[in-house]
């Protein structure tokens, strides 16, 4: 008969954000009436622009003649799209032979833990997106879950707490291979300075280890000071891969697309091209995203295109300032607003209990701090993603409470 | 720093159709008038029937309304596409619940393979789709490559010959835990018999393995006695995993659309079912399939293009038939056209001799038949994805040969 993967087993609860919709569910079950508002996962609600979903439209009426039809298309994605990227968010640093369309960030870094394997050490920010932990996890990068200190063993955990304004210290941290590090950080919004940046880079360059950076809510950055991409730091493209999504860029959550950056330089310590292995395996696993979902990414690129996507970054943000502002009257909240979460702490009771009194009381539904990791214990997490209509009404239940 | 992965170097070659792509790309740098005819790869090269680009085009717009704008979908799929799918072609064996919508079969191959990890004995047909072999050896279910016997250590190969009418010799096969079965066969055609499927789940429930059964041609079988599904078989529902595909189907091969069927009756050793675990899986490597490409396959389901898709389908037979009356005149070909595919035996040089050959004297692109294991040694598969005038050139090209 056959055994069950034992990774699978080692994980220590559901994925964080189903169990959120579990409760969600079981809530208006009891009570039908109540009109919830969700500033829970971070789920797009304004429409795509129409120049996007124009050239969306158009692809799709392609595929009915035949002039027009296209079969298989490129692995690594559009010549043209993997192009406009790079000229658009990566003029000077990043050839577009390095860069990978995929269909989004998640599936990647899922790719990208199957693809690095079992024998690789692996530290991340705590709290983090829980795809970090649970995919190394299932990888087989970490040891059983420890009841006692309540982690996995052989993962390296990097505290993310005021106390540290949310960046790690680096100094003290062993010899690790892999680092995940997210920027505008989620779930906290922290968002890395340049300085800070580098000393990651240095970092990986001395210990010859790989970071992932996680750059998913880069256009939400307003601080111009603030590097958008790790390849701002000069020798990153020697130590990273960086994942980029059009989720919540251009509101294609459920559209799919993304992208990785494997540059060139990047070596296995056998001296083995990592860009070469991923091309390799990545023929075996994956077929390309959508031709249609690429189509819509490359209108997204075109000078109308990026002028829509920048009002919709900015109706979230003025969302985020809105909510911000009626949660600072009753709690802690940190950080500018260069993401579009919230990151709150609550007090002393855990993350949990602070859901169940949010939904409870205020109608609200959230995502616990402690979702993320230990160090978001009694910790909400807020998102702006939502109606502004919903978001008035969300600020004024949270000035109720 | 930072090991390779070294289940990615155990792999001998590169992916079969790159190689394929690499050497045509050459010939054509040498010889650039050549007006080569592809019957290589399987890419669908009919337009999508308009009732179905309708629908994606539709879906594209509603994206760009406040009403109509979706976010993430479920991660398991469209409820009513699961339904329609599971009306049409499973109505008697399967419940919509055990439905998952992913972005092509390839994709979820992939992930299966992750999902069952390192661990088990895999079995699969040989010649066979490089996926199963190369995903195997990615996912560390196998040992090294063995030079003498020209295998990998650790990998049982069910040998698909003329000689056995290819269907394998199951009373021969000691134990194994996953057994890659592909209904009708790609590359070979032959489409196995309610009998022989019998035998195949009676093996899998007297040992206790796992069949993944791959049904992506399934739609061109014309035997009306002949099964469609593994679930046709009394029993399988205990045993198999089935994973379908639009791709050629629908001409889904870029829109990227395809659907795994794991029933809930399935267990591990253990009695952890394996659905509730692949649940688990899914929601941390995987976000869903595109929508757009989900309402296209919705459309596919209604009566309207189900017609349409008939049609292409046989286009694509006629195709078939055409090549084979051709190629019947000068090589041994094998099985009644339920495929689109044409499995010459051409003599006892190697397949990539005859590949040569046909690509520098008919100017024709095809793949070696040992590209999908030594048992398709000497053999050549022809493709009958293409336009007919091509179809018919070809078809004259090989008789002048």
């Amino acid at each position: 008969m056959v055994k069950h993967n034992l990774n699978i087993t080692k994980l220590q609860s559901s994925y964080l954000f189903p169990e959120v919709t579990k409760r969600k569910n079981n809530f208006l079950e009891k009570n039908p009436q109540a009109k919830l508002i969700s500033l829970s996962i971070g789920d797009t609600t304004e429409p795509i622009p129409s120049p996007i979903t124009t050239a969306m439209h158009d692809a799709a009426l392609r595929l009915a003649s035949k002039e027009g039809y296209e079969g298989y298309g490129p692995e690594q994605g559009l010549l043209e799209l993997r192009q406009k990227i790079t000229q658009q968010y990566y003029p000077k640093h990043i050839n577009s032979d390095d860069m990978f369309i995929n269909d989004g960030a998640k599936c990647d870094i899922g790719r990208l833990q199957m693809f690095f394997g079992q024998d690789v050490k692996v530290a991340m920010q705590d709290p983090a997106y829980p795809v970090y932990v649970d995919g190394s996890v299932l990888a087989g990068q970490t040891g059983d879950f420890c009841q006692t200190k309540e982690a996995y063993n052989d993962l390296t955990l990097l505290a993310c707490t005021p106390k540290n304004n949310f960046f790690p210290h680096l100094s003290k941290l062993s010899n690790v291979d892999l680092i995940y590090f997210c920027s505008p950080h989620n779930p906290t919004g922290a968002v890395a300075s340049k300085k800070q940046l580098e000393e990651l880079v240095d970092y990986a360059r001395k210990n010859r280890s790989i970071i992932i950076y996680d750059s998913a809510y880069a256009f939400y950055i307003q601080d111009s000071d603030l590097p958008k991409s790790i390849y701002e730091i000069e020798g990153a493209d020697e130590v990273a891969i960086e994942v980029g999504s059009f989720s919540k860029l251009a509101g294609f959550t459920g559209v799919r697309l993304g992208w990785s950056i494997i540059p060139s330089k990047l070596k296995f310590e056998d001296g083995l091209s990592v860009k070469k292995l991923w091309i390799r395996f990545l023929s075996t696993v994956f077929n390309g995203a959508s031709n249609i979902a690429q189509y819509g990414g490359l209108a997204c690129m075109g000078p109308e295109g990026q002028s829509e996507i920048q009002k919709i970054i900015q109706f979230y943000l003025e969302n985020a300032r809105i909510l911000k502002k009626a949660i600072d009257q009753k709690f802690q909240t940190f950080g500018n607003i260069n993401a579009p979460y919230i990151w709150t702490y609550m007090g002393d009771q855990s993350s949990w209990d602070y859901f169940n009194l949010l939904l409870e009381k205020a109608h609200l539904v959230t995502v616990p701090g402690s979702g993320f990791g230990s160090n978001g214990e009694g910790f909400i997490r807020f998102s702006s993603f939502g109606s502004r209509e919903n978001i008035l009404k969300a600020a004024e239940r949270l000035q109720q409470l």
